[in-house]
């Protein structure tokens, strides 16, 4: 079915805001079976809005437009959508309840202007809004399907996936089944020349591969027309994926580095301590973004000046003055350090160059050290990372992580 | 000047990327003085391509096309745009000669396909491309002008400064200043009741309000159509504003909350540390991705558990059990053991439930301690967060670097 988004709001217009919107839909729509040809974006503006509704129209099959449901004058996706296919606007009861009730909730009058949100579409399915005040709309006529959702990305993406992707299910002659097989520590042209008789021996199959800071997804994907269950093949394709690749796999469900870290710390029941430096907290963030996570993780300190290494790890002096902050041996003793408390099993500490400056001819910025240690096993490993101070706080913390991984998956 | 942006590209139309693309050039415009009015974003297919630009033409004068310059098959903007106006390709020898250079620099046979990157239309003026093969071009004709760059963001951003903003500049009638002043700790309806008399007073300045986890920004702006020196009546407006919003302004000038605190320290010559619990270290993690950080930035504890409370900060056990790890006490006594180190001038310590379990009738999700110890002050504050585990991180962040500025801000 072709398909066009069509995003409503004048602050896209003007570069206030990113478009994530058209991002999500894209690949939910894709994964559905709709082949989405064109997005558009256009100013809170009758005229210009009713000639791209006409226009797409003539172009595509299923419209959805996001934006300009709200309660102001310069809202009228509503109005203009229903002007354009000829529908009058009627007033929705339930959810004029609603609404007042959220604002009864909060004990503020209802201004005036919400009322209009409760305004709906003639014969047309009104999907409730239970995080916002605005309802979305489905309408399907002339075998058009035109679905008005809010702006606002959470809601928008909630009710994407609570009320319309019920309402597609049966509307596309096809789905896409994927999966998605994560990797970590080699080129993506190197993956490609591995995996090259997989992907030239399945000509029904898409393989796809998409590169950030230095991970590499491998995309792999085909059409479903019927029933037939796809997920068996396109699990014994991972599986021949994986045996070519091994450990730089880190996942074949989607799950991100940390996540991988997390379940694997859990199951094994260990816990864990980070100690670092260049990378000022990021893992530590990263890590305690995942609910739960206080079952696996107890401390983290971000030692930032030798004083710091020496006062909170026992970072010996000497080595800090021998080899400097920056060094395989300081690494081992953050971690050591760090270990030593006996609070946790594993301890892993980050010490490296992040940039701009600070890089010498020895020791250039992206120089990296990442040491892991528990009772039984101490190790160090040095990396050069290349780009920006950003990028290299990622890849380290990313390496950090893999590391772990990589420690734990072969842990016996 | 009327004007669209048409991205290309069937990696944007199946979700893979986020059309960053459009928010810069929209942005930039605005700026110019180019009135935004039309995104719209094809896929690689010449058809779609070619009614998008006719449609394009009919309505706007100027057209910005990203995408589609590479050297494959699929890459076919240049094609179809000269094809369009009814324009030949000419082959430019000296980009021809450039782009053969990028390969014998890299000691590789410059591939065949290459070659279509230095076909340029006819009477065209050929943007160079110094940070990748494929040029940008710049048609002008009947009044309309049409310029194509490369999507690649790094390349399309370099280009568009480096030689678009200079061809575009005597095109628009008027440029738009602006400034944006940055607040926290205010609601959107309150702050914009608290200006309303300054936005009344001016009728030719535009005040925007752009809310983002709890902090809110007003954009002001204004059209200049000559050289008029409007900066000064902006920073006149701005001072207007201040008087009646005072502590919760943070920023004039576009810096971040971080970088407020980051310069006030270095400027005092102050050192601090930072005693985490529910931000996870997102606080110290924010904090170092700003270079020189070291400057006033020395540790950062991410003290989860209470046993990491007790050893790295030195909390009372029996406050902990009397009064719970969320509470006024402990993060008191967290800022005061911190700082009891003799390292650093002040200590703000961040205790509270980030969710989504963990709450209680009388500590929900969302209630966050935050104190701030230094040899001479030591206060805690309570705040009540709303939304899910990520917003309140952030909320928590942005409070407790809030609470460093306005502490600072107001030191004698």
């Amino acid at each position: 079915m072709k398909t066009e988004i069509i995003s409503v709001g004048t602050e896209l217009l003007i570069g206030d805001i990113i478009n994530s919107n058209s991002k999500f839909l894209s690949e939910k729509l894709t994964e559905l079976g709709f082949d989405v040809l064109f997005h558009s974006t256009v100013g809170d503006r009758a005229d210009t809005l009713r000639d791209t509704i006409l226009y797409s129209l003539s172009k595509v099959d299923l419209i959805i437009l996001t934006g300009g449901l709200g309660p102001t004058a310069d809202d009228l996706t509503k109005e203009v959508v229903s002007a354009t296919i000829g529908k009058s606007l009627i007033l929705d009861t339930q959810i004029l309840a609603r609404i007042q009730k959220i604002f009864d909730d909060k004990n503020i009058p209802m201004p005036e202007s919400n009322i209009k949100q409760a305004l709906v579409p003639e014969s047309s399915v009104v999907l409730d809004n239970d995080i916002g005040t605005a309802p979305g709309i489905f309408v399907e006529e002339n075998n058009k399907i035109i679905i008005l959702l809010p702006g606002p990305p959470k809601e928008m993406r909630y009710m994407f996936n609570k009320y319309v992707i019920p309402l597609l299910n049966n509307k596309s002659k096809y789905k896409i089944a994927s999966k998605v097989i994560k990797t970590i520590g080699i080129g993506e042209s190197s993956l490609e020349y591995q995996i090259k008789d997989i992907i030239n021996k399945h000509t029904n199959v898409n393989f796809a591969t998409y590169v950030k800071d230095g991970q590499v997804d491998i995309r792999v994907s085909t059409k479903i027309h019927g029933h037939e269950n796809i997920k068996k093949s396109l699990d014994i394709i991972g599986a021949q994926i994986q045996d070519l690749l091994g450990d730089y796999i880190f996942s074949t469900n989607s799950d991100s580095l940390e996540m991988v870290v997390f379940n694997l710390l859990n199951n094994k029941k260990l816990k864990i301590a980070f100690a670092e430096s260049c990378t000022g907290g990021q893992i530590s963030s990263r890590f305690t973004k995942m609910p739960g996570i206080s079952q696996v993780f107890d401390t983290g300190l971000i030692t930032y000046s030798n004083d710091s290494k020496r006062d909170y790890l026992h970072v010996n002096e000497i080595t800090l003055n021998k080899y400097g902050a920056v060094s395989q041996e300081t690494a081992k003793e953050m971690a050591k350090g760090l270990l030593s408390e006996g609070k946790v099993d594993i301890a892993l500490s980050v010490t490296g160059i992040a940039g701009p400056t600070g890089g010498t001819q020895y020791k250039p910025v992206g120089l990296v050290y990442i040491s892991l240690c528990t009772t039984k096993d101490c190790f160090c490993k040095e990396y050069n990372f290349n780009g920006d101070r950003e990028t290299i706080q990622k890849q380290a913390s990313d390496a950090a992580f893999n590391e772990i991984r990589v420690y734990l998956e072969n842990l016996k």
